[in-house]
């Protein structure tokens, strides 16, 4: 007998912005391996399940995936309910690719529960929409990624530039990067940009500035996750209010 | 005494894609504004409150959204909790901008609560991740639009081209412009795409191809709302899984 594992989304932080079927999984659940950011209150869900903390560890990712990816598999065939639970929405960033193909190829059933990624949070703390009509109809989410060949222009920041409001992933230690490399792309210095620390959590801390102060806003940031939004979602409230007045 | 708006997301379709916070919202609300594809079991949560359908009618936008505007900002002059519930997360192509602004402008506080959007139900249906390591860096949301002047390559296309994966909301009635667009810019015809119809429900469709066929695949949904995953996260499992095993 196999299982089914499920990839599942735990939301941005705040334990109530956990879907409902998450819940209803998590209390289902025999075996629940979940990221190390994963709020107490979303584990204690799980009332019947063996957990496994598998939050990897700095320096030493790819080890780490292929574990997780073994203990899966392993757990998928021993038990009928196995939920991997990760930060954010699993199809974002989070390494999903990785543990369906080892599912697949041992054969266990394996499929996603969609959640609340950080960026989104993130919007809510800012209190301003990703989008707005006639004004940016395009969101682009990217994490800055190290380019084989070291290329001058990498493909994240091409694709940030093109966009009209680029929310960045686990980019903060990688700020001034982040700015040089918009800024040969022609993003001017002065766009907008806000840094949203430990989004939808009690710790929630926003720093706002512009692109060319973006590495310096960066060295304000504590330990939490740090979600940036870059374009005019990131101005304040007050200030796209008085845009829209004078418009 | 005024209220506070909430402008609420209300997930893809499945009603227990719908969030904790969404769901105590409901429970406590006087009055909710709802779109028109919100599902009955969510609507069914808000026990106490009465309820608005304002979804909008094909061919008057403006007009719609202003009543709706003023009709949130009147509510919130005069209830305590006011739920503006929009399908998917409100922060993405929801036109929340303009609700937060006429709410800013009357002074009535108003907040955002985020939820599911579409595009991660439809990366959930294709069981695939919109990010791969090392393949796929950039996700880009749009939403093919009119520009002024008619620029032969909008602003939408070339943040889409610029992605590894894009993502098309609204698109499906458009699906000739956003194949010529893409194609314009040098994104190649054989590129997967897959369009989701109705992601999360029962009547989910998936149809896949590639992207020199996308105007032919779109011919083929029906009336459910469709989302466009365009880039390899659009290929089949099998696919994803032969390329993986060959890499």
């Amino acid at each position: 007998m196999t299982g089914t594992v499920y990839l599942v989304g735990a939301g941005p932080g705040a334990p109530d912005l956990l879907t409902l079927r998450a819940a209803r999984l998590l209390a289902e659940a025999d075996v629940v391996l979940h990221d190390a950011l994963v709020h107490p209150d979303v584990l204690a869900l799980a009332q019947k399940a063996r957990l496994f903390n598998v939050g990897k560890r700095a320096n030493r990712p790819s080890v780490d995936q292929r574990f997780i990816n073994k203990l899966l598999v392993r757990m998928g065939q021993r038990y009928a309910v196995v939920v991997r639970l990760k930060g954010g929405d699993p199809h974002l960033f989070g390494r999903a690719k990785e543990e369906l193909d080892a599912c697949r190829r041992a054969g266990i059933a394996v499929v996603t529960v969609p959640g609340v990624s950080a960026g989104f949070a993130a919007a809510s703390a800012l209190g301003a929409s990703l989008t707005a009509r006639g004004v940016s109809r395009s969101v682009t989410f990217v994490t800055p990624s190290v380019e084989r060949g070291g290329a001058a222009s990498p493909h994240w920041a091409k694709a940030a530039a093109a966009a009209e409001t680029a929310v960045v992933y686990m980019g903060a230690l990688r700020a001034a990067e982040v700015r040089e490399a918009l800024m040969a792309l022609g993003v001017s210095s002065s766009r907008p940009v806000a840094l949203i620390e430990s989004a939808s959590l009690g710790e929630e801390r926003i720093l706002r500035g512009e692109l060319g102060a973006l590495a310096e806003l960066a060295a304000q940031v504590g330990q939490g996750p740090v979600v940036m939004v870059i374009g005019e979602a990131a101005a304040s409230a007050e200030a796209a209010l008085d845009a829209a007045n004078a418009a």
